[in-house]
């Protein structure tokens, strides 16, 4: 079979939706951007053994890669609209790429995205790289930067679930319940793209969470020029995390990473409204923190004493080289 | 040092231009279309082993991937605009990123596009996807669709160049200058940007070559519904290709791949206005054959005799599986 009759085969059927002038087939995908709109952009790449184990199976990678970048457009409360996608394959196998193709397609009609374009190659390593474009009105992309001393620190979900996830491939145990939950929780993310466009005019700055907590709001820190205090005993721990790692569970909440939970920054004065928000869509909401004018980025236990020693996120080039 | 340390060093140099509100550094970048445009994307992949030998070095790989992406927006007739990267890395080495960055920032100022964005990975083999993105008036992007019976085929520069400095490389010789231009050429592709533009008035189609002329005119054909009879005695084949390639020059000209020259359709009515723009830009514009109601694409040798037994272009997993 050849490169353009599988892409053609196996990933024509994403292949429309809102501003697409010309979809697969040409070039160039032809896109319109409303007016009034800005465009954003992100990029996300998963290469196998480094972000996912050999032998995970097509459809999980479909939702992995997905989540996570429509996570991004989430972080910038923009809505999805349009993907292209990279594959570099070992080889064209119709046992990989239909289940894979199906579910990317799937995912991509439940978050509203369509797969506009793409490049198919071989390589001797399964590399998957995704690239989202969404739209936001002009002027309203959420943004790292704009955080102020006094603002609270709010968390979408719950945080150390995909850690515990991993764990439980790393080292599978008895399959229960509790496993499920979080290997879906790890490896099919839930891109908070309906709160984060509700949320957005109460909000100062925001991004999502994929390295770890304590690494993503250090970005916010950095780029806001502030600092910030997170009390350990309000990080949003899910049943099953507490159940199953009780002793992890707080660690990886804060440096777990690839939780693609939102960190929110809203004026105290706002906050009763996004809970109020996030309950009306049924999607946990928690107050972590406050953002500080002192620099540097402190965990408070429940006596109000900072905690050292605290892992940073995940990098991949930091942890592995 | 850490993934984004990395980042913001080494590509940080190329992150600005026109309608960027946000380049690296947030989780999207930030992205204003002009009023009356739309928006066309391409996503090019280059895999070490596959696109390119091992030990290419990387200021090559720069100019490699940027030609050939940008080479997509010239064949819509676009003005090139954004960049993003994804870059898979065996390890995050100074001496690859250092040339590498410092090539790209220089050749995306040259094609004015700017680099807003990426991911870097870590993985075993050497990876990089570029996505470009650019815009054309509302309507006017330049597609496969549209050739019909009695226009003219229009090739730009040279064909067959890409696939001799290939040879060089796979097989090297006594170096020459021929070489060197050869592979230029390989190397260095040079989009048609402005070719494409000033002749989008008066085409019907078009395309890059970048899977062999017969190739990729057989897509313009597919989309379009047609036929076409090519000369074989018409083909641009450069000095350089004739003297150091004689016996495959014409069979590289028609199956090389690679040229990433363009491969326009006009009406017979517009060649002569197509040939004069093309001289005063400086650039070859060859009549290389004719779109026909009879379906197929014909090559003819000097006697208008078809031709048989020519191989296809080139298709990574036809080839290689």
């Amino acid at each position: 079979m050849g490169e353009f009759e599988l892409i053609r085969q196996y990933f024509h059927r994403a292949a429309s939706g809102p501003g697409v002038r010309e979809g697969i087939g040409d070039d160039c995908a032809v896109l319109q951007v409303p007016p009034g709109q800005e465009l954003v952009v992100s990029i996300d790449t998963l290469v196998e053994g480094t972000h996912f184990l050999p032998q995970t199976p097509p459809h999980r990678l479909a939702e992995r890669l997905l989540g996570a970048a429509v996570s991004d457009l989430a972080a910038a409360a923009a809505t999805p609209a349009w993907l292209t996608l990279a594959l570099t394959l070992p080889q064209a196998d119709p046992d990989w790429l239909e289940p894979f193709a199906a579910r990317l397609a799937e995912r991509c009609h439940q978050l509203g995205i369509a797969l506009v374009g793409g490049d198919t190659t071989r390589g001797p390593n399964l590399v998957l790289s995704a690239q989202v474009h969404g739209w936001v009105d002009c002027g309203q992309t959420l943004l790292r930067r704009g955080a102020q001393p006094g603002d609270r620190i709010l968390v979408s979900g719950t945080l150390g679930d995909s850690r515990a996830g991993l764990e439980t491939l790393l080292y599978p145990d008895t399959p229960s319940d509790t496993t499920d939950w979080l290997q879906q929780r790890f490896y099919c993310p839930e891109p908070r793209v309906a709160l984060a466009r509700a949320l957005r005019p109460h909000l100062h700055a925001g991004l999502d969470i994929s390295d770890g907590l304590l690494a993503d709001l250090g970005h916010v820190l950095q780029a806001s020029h502030v600092g910030a205090e997170v009390e350990l005993g309000c990080l949003p721990l899910s049943d099953a995390l507490c159940q199953r790692f009780p002793e992890q569970a707080q660690n990886w909440a804060l440096s777990g990473g690839e939780d693609f939970e939102l960190c929110l920054v809203a004026p105290e004065q706002s906050v009763e409204r996004c809970l109020q928000v996030a309950a009306e869509q049924g999607v946990r909401l928690t107050s972590v923190g406050r953002i500080t004018a002192a620099q540097g980025l402190r965990v408070l236990d429940a006596q109000g004493q900072p905690q050292t020693g605290l892992s940073a996120g995940y990098d991949h080039f930091k942890e592995m080289s």
